[in-house]
């Protein structure tokens, strides 16, 4: 294990402690962004900020000041030699002083990692990989269901359902049973020319992947709808993938026990992970 | 500050560290459970340590040894010299091994806390709390609002509205309307003889406390009844109480604004209170 940094500290990973009294530990009371880094560059981190920093209002967080953190994260992916690799940035309201309120800390606690991470198998964007159901629905009338807070073990026990449903990943619907996302990912469809993904409305996080996709996708002409779907909608689909800060574009080849009737990865998602990996692979050039 | 218990050791609460690689702080990936002391003895803690036991069941987490637990307790206490006080006892997963799989752990982290409180202000018993209404509704679609997690921030997001309500405590209805809990206590209402509770599948905590009131009333040869209500039954209330492990029983006087009509704390409520509240002062003795 690495360096990472601590409070205004580079340590070694395996000596770098919180206190037991930190409110990220008792209650979840934090935030965290998780990014790749490619040739020791940090990939879409002004994007990351940003949400970490629209995030912090919700929450009466201090977000870090920016050239600080952006320091922090490539001094830390320079000590620990990493080219490939991901780093995470999490930060919480700092020690619980007897008060449960949400009142700005006066010593947040922030914690930023640096790994080597060789990614998703191969053969995972060779082929596609397959998504089941998840029994578990995201609550849109919770503001945790748009933010990317410490309260993530819902989506892995989510995520635990895969292995039952012998696939990869699963798909939860909202408690209005509408498409939401897959447990740690946002979902993607395409029928025709036209790009479906659920609305932040839906309870869905608003992934740092999917918005870029939604960018790029308009740019190159493609007509995309951001909205509320039945799952009916999602089975017509010709393609389907998923989106995470660390898995990019992920092909679908499966859903529910189902293989696509069309390729996999069919053509828009092709493109779409041939724009996102040229952009990743041209990092610290 | 007293004294700890963490992983195996008595520390002082200020020096205790975990490792920032625990997965109770990365994704709050475990459980807790904090209940009152009176005369140094704890209240209620075989009902707490069930309740663990068969939360960790749902997370697969191993339970720790009742004995040494409760020993624990009770040695904490002392050391802390705690006449009235509250304990608190959290388990995690313990440190990330860089899957996210919830498997079962080779070295769970826990940590237990018992400090001296002197609860909740005198006159919230003699006059009743208001308690508003949330913007939030508990999921009953996801197993979390049945266990008592370290993703709590969901609660203290809620628990932040009372006071733009000008009240104490906010109800939460679950996302299908129907009556759920308070951010940090389950609800009862009284009509006639009759009491009052959402069930469990609408996305409540078992509270401790609550299982305690349920049993009495039904010694007390109180007709009781758990399920599902609309907001509408419980406007009709002629009592209202909460009830959590730290508050006990909590009179209710005004609810959304307008005072309750009848007497508030309400016959029902003062006899479920005197009861606890002999419960509790005979502990120690």
């Amino acid at each position: 294990m690495g360096y990472c940094y601590l409070n205004g500290r580079f340590l070694s990973e395996e000596e770098s402690r919180i206190s037991c009294l930190d409110r990220g530990f008792l209650y979840g009371d934090g935030l965290f962004e998780t990014l790749p880094a490619y040739r020791g560059v940090p990939f879409l981190l002004d994007r990351h900020f940003r949400r970490l920093e629209k995030s912090c209002e919700a929450l009466r967080l201090i977000p870090p000041n920016e050239k600080e953190l952006k320091d922090i994260v490539r001094k830390l992916l320079e000590m620990n030699g990493i080219e490939c690799g991901y780093i995470r940035v999490t930060l919480t309201r700092g020690k619980h002083l007897g008060d449960l309120s949400l009142t700005v800390p006066d010593s947040p606690t922030i914690l930023v990692v640096a790994r080597e991470y060789a990614g998703y198998p191969e053969r995972y964007y060779l082929d596609g990989i397959r998504v089941g159901m998840s029994n578990i629905r995201r609550n849109p009338d919770s503001p945790l269901s748009r933010l990317k807070t410490l309260n993530y073990l819902e989506s892995l026990m989510a995520r635990s359902e895969a292995t039952e449903r012998e696939a990869e990943e699963v798909l939860l619907l909202n408690t209005k049973g509408k498409v939401a996302e897959a447990s740690t990912a946002n979902i993607f469809w395409a029928c025709g020319d036209k790009v479906y993904t659920p609305s932040e409305e839906c309870g869905v996080l608003p992934g740092i992947v999917r918005g870029w996709v939604l960018e790029k996708a308009g740019e190159r002409g493609l007509e995309t709808e951001v909205g509320e779907f039945p799952l009916s909608h999602l089975e017509k689909a010709e393609e389907i993938f998923l989106t995470n800060s660390l898995m990019g574009i992920m092909p679908v080849r499966q859903f529910r026990g189902r293989d696509l009737t069309a390729e996999c990865p069919g053509p828009i998602t092709r493109m779409l992970m041939e724009i996102y990996n040229k952009e990743l692979s041209s990092l610290g050039r």
